[in-house]
C-alpha cells in the first residue's frame, strides 16, 4: 500500500535489461555514446521535431533548472505557478542555475490562467531597469495537483507567452502521465501549443533517474552544453543514460507505464470515491488528492499505508478532513490497491 | 586495445547484479533508503572515522564542486596544482558551486610540493580586503599524471595548509588506484595525513555512476545536503545509488578492481618500456604517460589503438617525440595489452 | 511642484560644504580615513551600540543587498512585503548578491502582520531538504506606501523572527522620516526591538548618496566587509563618503531634514484633503498615497506637477479615481506646495 | 611627500565647484538627467565614436566587473596579466560578477606580449565541453608596473584576440595618465587598435569617485544597464556622477591633471636616478618602481615618507635592495617632491 511517490518505485525490468546490454566494452564517454544517437533519433522522431536538440541528464531538477537557465537571464523573472515544483521543491536549485533570476507566482492554484498570467506579466511593466525582466513561463504538466492542462489549454497560456516575446518551458516530469491522459500527440502537446524547451521526463515512470531536455530551436544546443557541464551534470559513462532512455521509448514502454499508473489511480480514485471520499478536482493522470476525515487517515497509516498529507496541519481534530496524496506508479499492482480500499 | 579512459569501460557485473537485486518494490527516496544507511557505515569502518558525514553524487565534479562549496567562501581562493581536474575539466564548475571563487594554481607539475603551496598561500597575504582571501587546498590523488603522493607527502601538504587554518580536500576519482598502490589504510591516506574531506570516486573503478563525500568533521554536513539539492545532485531513486557503493565496498570489490587496473597498467609500462618509450615519471597506478616516437604513434591509431596524446601538438614531424596517455581500467584483459604491445 | 521621488532633490548645503573641508591634502583610501572614524563613533553613540560594525556605501540596493547576504545563505528565502523596495525595485540585486537565495512575499500590504509573517515562516516547514530554508526577515521603515510601524510592531515582528532564530533586517532608507515620526530613539527603533542590521539611509534624506550599514553583533563585520569589496561598493576616495555621513549627523542635519520634509508632507496631505482627495491610510512620514479623479491628475499634470501614479493603469475614463504618490524630501518649500495645492 | 596612491589625493577644485553648480533644484534620478546626455555627447566627440553607449559607476571595479561581465559568459575564461588589477587587487569581483568565469592567467610580466597571448588563448583549444570557453581579454593602460603599451602593442594583442573572435577590454583606470605619455587620440587608444570597451577612470586622476564605462557597440547596452542595477551600482542622484565627468572632459582638465601627475613622476624619477636608484622599466606615466637599499627606505619611511614596498619581503637585511612604488597624482606639488628627494 504504497502511495507515497512514484519516484519511490522500482525501476522496470526492460530499463534494467537494458543496462546489462549496454555493458559491454568500451564506449565513448560524455554523451559521444552510439546509444545517444538512437535516443536524438527516437526522440526526434516521436516530436515530430527534427531538428530538436535533446539531452540527458539524471534528476528532474537539473533538467528544469538547465533548461530554465538556458532560456533566461539572470535579470528576468520566471513565471510559474505557486505550487511548482521549481518554486516548492528544488530549494533555490533555478535561482542558482540561472544566476540569481527570480520566480513569479502567478496568482490561483495548480493551473495557470491565461487571464492570471497575463496580469502578472503585465504587471513587470513599468520599472524599467529597476524591475526584473520579464522572462520564460513555466508550466508544469502533470500539474503539482494531478491537472492534466488541455492541449487548448496549454495553446492559451502560450500565446500568452507569446504576446510578450517570451519562450515557454514545460516541466514535464509527469509528461507521459498527461500525454496518454490527453491522448494527442506529442507534437500537440508542445512546439504546435508553443512549447519551446522540454524536461521529458522518466524517472517517475520506470527509469532509474533520467529525463531528457529537449530545445525544439537548436539555437540553444551548445549554451546548454557548457551549462550541463558546469553544473556536474555530464556523465562521463553516459551510455547508461541513454540505454535507459532508449528502452523507455522501445516497444511504447513510457506509453504502456503510463498508462498503468493512469488506470491504477482511476481505479483508486473510484474507490475512494465509493468510501466517500471528496476531490478537489477530478483526478486525470496518476495523482489523487482526496479529502478523508483525520481518523480514517490515522486509521489507515496505523494499517501501513503509505502517502502523504498536503496543505494542511499534521495534528488536528477527528472529524476535521484532510487532503491526502496519492500516487500510482508503473507498478502498483490492481490487489495492493484493493487492500488499501478494503482498509477504507 | 581501448586505453583512452577508465570511464569509458564497462560496469563491474557484481554491481549491475547489485541493481537488479535493489530493484524490489518500494523505497524511500532521496536518500532515506535502508541500502545508504549501510553505505554509511561500511565506509564509516572502512575510514576508521565513526563521525564522519557521508553523500552519494554521481559525477566526480558534483562531488568536487560540492566539497569544495561547502568548505569555501565565494571572496576565496582554492590552492591546486595547474592540471588539477576542478581547473583544467570542470568548465567553471568549482567557480560556479563556489559562488564565484578563485583557483590559485600551485607553480609546479602535478603533484603540489609543501614549498611552493607555502609560497603560493604565502602570497595572498599582504592584500587585506582587496585580493581572495585564503580557502581550502585541493590535492589530486592519483594525479592527473598518474603519480602517487605518498602518505607523508600529504602529510606534509596538510601541514602547510594547517599553518594557516586551511581545509583540504581530497579529490580521489581514484582513491583507489592510490590506495592499493602505497598498501596503507584509507584512514592514513586521508585523515591521519590532514584530510578534512575526500571525494571517493567510484565510476572510474567499476560502477556505474557513483561517488562518495565524505566530511570527516560532520559539522558541514547539512549545509552539504541543501548545496547538493540546489545543485540537482540529490537522486529521488537514490538506492540505485547505494546499491552500487555497497556492492563496490562488499567482497572488497573497490580493492581487487583497482589492483586490477594497476596491475594492468604495469604490464603495460613494462612492454611500453622495452619497446623503446621512455616515462616522465615511474606509472605508480593505472594510467602511464609515454613518450613515442610520431610515427610509431600513427601506426598504432591506424591499427586500431584508442588513447589520447597531451601536452603537445596534434601535428609534427615524424621524428618527434609524442606523449600518450594509456589507462587501463579494472576490465582490460591481459590478451589486449598484448595485442597492442605485439603491434609496437 | 516637484514630488515624484526624494532621491531627486538637491544635496544639503552642509553636505556640500563638508565635502569641501574634506577635500585638504591625502587621505588613507578604502574606509581608513579618520573621518570613518569619527562616523563609526557618532553612529554607535546614537544607536547607543558601543559593538556596533558600521559600513558605508552609496546605494541603498548596496546596502540592503549586502546586508542581507550577510545575514542569509544562497539556499534560504528571505521574508518581505509583496511591496518591498528588495523584491519590486532592485533589479534581483538581493538575489544576486545571496547568490540566489529566494524571496517570500508575507501575504498583505506594505506593512508585514506577525500574524501573516508566521504564517509565511511556518509555511515553509515540512519540505525538509527540498525548500529553501527559512532566512532573514526584511521590514521596510517608512514603508513603500508610506506608513510607519510603531516601535510596538516592530517588536512583535522581530519577536516572530526570534521564535524562529531568524535574524531581522531593516530597510531604512526612509530611517530618519520614520524616527521623527515615532519620537522614539534610534535604539528603540532598531536592538531594542530586536532588529540586528539595518540599512541607514542617507540619500533620501539630503546627502549625494551615502547609506550606513549597522550591524549590531559585530560578528558578520568581516566578511561583510569582503562582500562590499567584492560588490565592487568599497571606495577609494572614501573619506567622501565619510564627510557627508558626518556633515549629516553634525548639528542634527538628519533630523531636521526628515522633520522639515515630513511637515512639508503633512501640509501637501492637509490641502489634499481639504481638496477631497482621499487616503488609503494616513501619511505618517514624507508620502502620501492620494486618491484623485483621473481629470484632476491630468490638469495637475499639464500644469506641470510631477509625481508618479501607482497601482493603476495609466489610461482610463476621467471620473474614475488614481492613486498618486507625492514625495516631499527636505528642500521643499511651502510656497511651492501651496503652488500646487492652489491648482487643485 | 605622500606617494601611496593617486587615489588618496583630493578632488580638483573644479569637480568640487561642478557639484556645487549642479546642486539646483530637482533633476530626474537614475542616469536621467540632462548633465549625462552632455557626458555622453562629450566622450563620443572625444572617442570619434558617435554610437558608443557609455555609462558611469563610482568604482573602477564596479566599471571593470561589468564590462566584462556584459562581455562574457560564465563558463568562459578571461584572459589577463598575472598582476592585472581583475586578478589581484578586486577580491573575485570579475568572478561574481561573471557568474563565475574564470581568468587565465597569461604568463610574463605586467606586459602582455602577443606571443603570449595566443599562447594562452590557443592552450583552452582541445578540451570541448571539459574545459572553460575562451572569453574576453582584459588589458590594463597603464599597466600596474607603471609601464605603457603603445598604440602599436594594443593593436598586436587585440589582433590575437580577434583571430579567435574575442573582445576586448581596457581596463583604463588611469586612461588618461596613459593617452598623455603616448601623445595619441583616444580613438588610436581604443577601438582603432580594436579594443571593445573600455573602464574610462576618473577618480584617480582628479574625481571623487566616477569611472565611465565605454562599448563603442551598442548591442550590449541594455545588458548593460540592467547588469549596473542589478549590481546596485545606478546612481538615483546621478546627476553628481554627471557633474564630475562633465567637469574633467571641460576645459581639458583630464588631459592636464594627467599631464601633471606624469610630470611629477618623471621629475621624481630622474631624482631618484640621480641618488642611484634603478628602475625596472623607465616610468612612462604616473608611477615609478624603483630598487632602493633598505637602509634607505627605512630613512625614508622614519622622515615622513609615504609609499608602498612592491614584491618582497617586509623585514630583510639592511643593504639588500627593496622595490618601492611611487605614485604622484595631479595635486602634488614639485616642492614636496624637492623635500622627498632632499631626504634621499
Amino acid at each position: 500500500m504504497f502511495f507515497a511517490s512514484d519516484n519511490s518505485g522500482p525501476v522496470h525490468p526492460e530499463v534494467l535489461e537494458a543496462l546489462s546490454e549496454a555493458n559491454m566494452g568500451y564506449a565513448m564517454g560524455y554523451g559521444a555514446d552510439a546509444q545517444m544517437e538512437a535516443v536524438r533519433q527516437r526522440l526526434r522522431d516521436i516530436f515530430e521535431a527534427p531538428e530538436a536538440a535533446i539531452y540527458l541528464v539524471a534528476t528532474g531538477t537539473a533538467a528544469n533548472s538547465l533548461a530554465l537557465a538556458t532560456l533566461s537571464e539572470p535579470f528576468q523573472t520566471i513565471f510559474c505557478s505557486p505550487v511548482a515544483h521549481i518554486h516548492e521543491d528544488e530549494c533555490n536549485a533555478p535561482e542558482f542555475y540561472t544566476g540569481g533570476a527570480k520566480l513569479t507566482l502567478v496568482p490561483g492554484g495548480d493551473k495557470m490562467t491565461p487571464k492570471a498570467l497575463r496580469q502578472s506579466i503585465a504587471g513587470e511593466e513599468t520599472r524599467g531597469v529597476h524591475g526584473p525582466q520579464r522572462g520564460p513561463v513555466s508550466i508544469t504538466q502533470v500539474t503539482e495537483r494531478g491537472s492534466v492542462y488541455s492541449c487548448d489549454e496549454l495553446t492559451a497560456l502560450c500565446a500568452v507567452a507569446k504576446d510578450y516575446g517570451l519562450p515557454v518551458h514545460l516541466d514535464g516530469a509527469r509528461f507521459t502521465n498527461a500525454l496518454v491522459s490527453l491522448k494527442c500527440s506529442p507534437a500537440e502537446m508542445t512546439w504546435k501549443a508553443g512549447i519551446d524547451a522540454v524536461s521529458f521526463g522518466g524517472t517517475k515512470n520506470g527509469l532509474m533517474g533520467v529525463e531528457a531536455v529537449i530545445f525544439f530551436d537548436p539555437k540553444h544546443a551548445w549554451e546548454f552544453e557548457l551549462r550541463r557541464k558546469r553544473g556536474a551534470h555530464l556523465f562521463s559513462k553516459h551510455r547508461y543514460l541513454s540505454a535507459q532512455m532508449l528502452a523507455y521509448l522501445r516497444n511504447d514502454l513510457w506509453l504502456s507505464s503510463a498508462q498503468a499508473a493512469n488506470a491504477s489511480a482511476a481505479f483508486l480514485a473510484e474507490g475512494l470515491r465509493n468510501a466517500g471520499a471528496t476531490f478537489q478536482s477530478d483526478p486525470e493522470a496518476n495523482m489523487v488528492f482526496a479529502a478523508l476525515p483525520r481518523s480514517t487517515h490515522k486509521r489507515l497509516m496505523a494499517a501501513g499505508a503509505v502517502y502523504h498529507l498536503w496543505d494542511g496541519p499534521l495534528e488536528g481534530p477527528d472529524d476535521a478532513p484532510v487532503t491526502a496524496r496519492f500516487v500510482c506508479d508503473w507498478s502498483i499492482s490492481r490487489e495492493e490497491i484493493t487492500a488499501f480500499l478494503n482498509l477504507l
